[in-house]
């Protein structure tokens, strides 16, 4: 039984996906998906993800896209193994946490990362002519840093999102964290008036998993 | 032991924690939060909620912030009662398409969703001079319109988000999708050329759990 993960072997997306297969020490084979030649739009992959993006997980016959989701699935499938990634749900207290943690990477998060990181380098990529939109990227900076803030808040009191122990939330931040700080050309998140946050965001992109996906997603045949 | 929930009467986030506390039939008491008085940024509340927003859920001495998350923890806690709402993580194949439609619902639908309610509806209520960002807006317009043509296609071939059965990503999608018809004017989720999205949009707007928080979320002693 193999797992066979496809993606653009540099997207932040691909790559959220891949770090919690090696988090969770399931071999897989890469596939690329070459955006620049549009291969997500071609039927063979809208059949995959109907929304023609990546990644794109298949195992065992099961099909899941979005990273989330996929990073979920792998969790929640090989649960024995790895890192422990997700609490028992029979720890309420620390399913509350988690959940909460979740949504904060995404909702408090990803939203206003992903808003600089396009205007800046995404819309770039595709036209080199693009000419970013300077009022809706200061709003997302302020926002962000606003929010940094508050992480610096929860960092200071426990060491990773949901608590003291590593789970989703830290590992899928990593991708567009990276990504931000190449867009902004400054350390939003290693920051001397956000210790905590700078302790925990080093802790994050030092663990094997970054470092073996950061300049590429490659297949792994075994752990 | 009591069910609170902390939230802004209207706002579309509240209304969605609470459409899952209906559909799990726990009782809850509200306790409004006043936006306008800015009472989310006291104290008070953001020792409950970090980052000043609503809604807040707590639960037995367990604190949970987020729409999603609050969702996701009251169908975990109360799975015995009311609608099933996540497959058993037993069932993988429905775990892949459960966590695959919970990401569906927020990264294809609510952020372009959301752009367009905020630019439309929200920033006027603070500010009535507010010139909205057309170009955003019809950009917004135009990708949620091709996400729902993909919506079509995924709801000919199957009931709901996630299968031929209503899970939490379909109940996760009422209230903004109900905001955005009115911020556009326009049904454009019962739209004769979505046929599938325009039925499966009428099964879930019918449903008792969004008609008793449509007007405003209310306490509920008991059901």
């Amino acid at each position: 039984m193999v797992v066979n993960l496809y993606g653009f072997v540099g997207s932040t997306y691909t790559k959220r996906a891949a770090i919690t297969l090696h988090e969770k020490q399931v071999p897989f084979i890469f596939h690329p998906i070459d955006y620049t030649k549009k291969e997500h739009k071609l039927p063979e992959h809208t059949a995959k993800h109907p929304f023609g993006q990546v990644p794109v997980l298949e195992d065992d016959g099961i099909t899941v896209y979005e990273s989330r989701a996929i990073a979920r699935f792998i969790a929640l499938k090989y649960s024995d193994q790895g890192l422990p990634l997700i609490p028992p749900i029979s720890d309420l207290a620390k399913t509350a946490a988690f959940e909460t943690a979740m949504q904060v990477e995404n909702q408090q998060f990803d939203v206003w990362a992903a808003r600089i990181v396009v205007e800046k380098l995404i819309k770039r990529l595709f036209n080199p002519d693009y000419e970013q939109n300077t009022a809706l990227v200061d709003e997302a900076i302020t926002t962000l840093n606003a929010k940094l803030d508050v992480f610096e808040k929860l960092l200071s009191e426990q060491a990773y999102l949901a608590g003291d122990e590593i789970t989703l939330p830290d590992l899928n931040i990593i991708p567009l964290g990276v990504k931000l700080q190449e867009a902004l050309g400054v350390d939003i998140l290693e920051n001397s008036h956000r210790p905590s946050v700078t302790k925990w965001w080093q802790r994050l992109t030092a663990r094997p998993s970054w470092i073996a996906v950061q300049d590429g997603v490659k297949t792994v045949e075994k752990y």
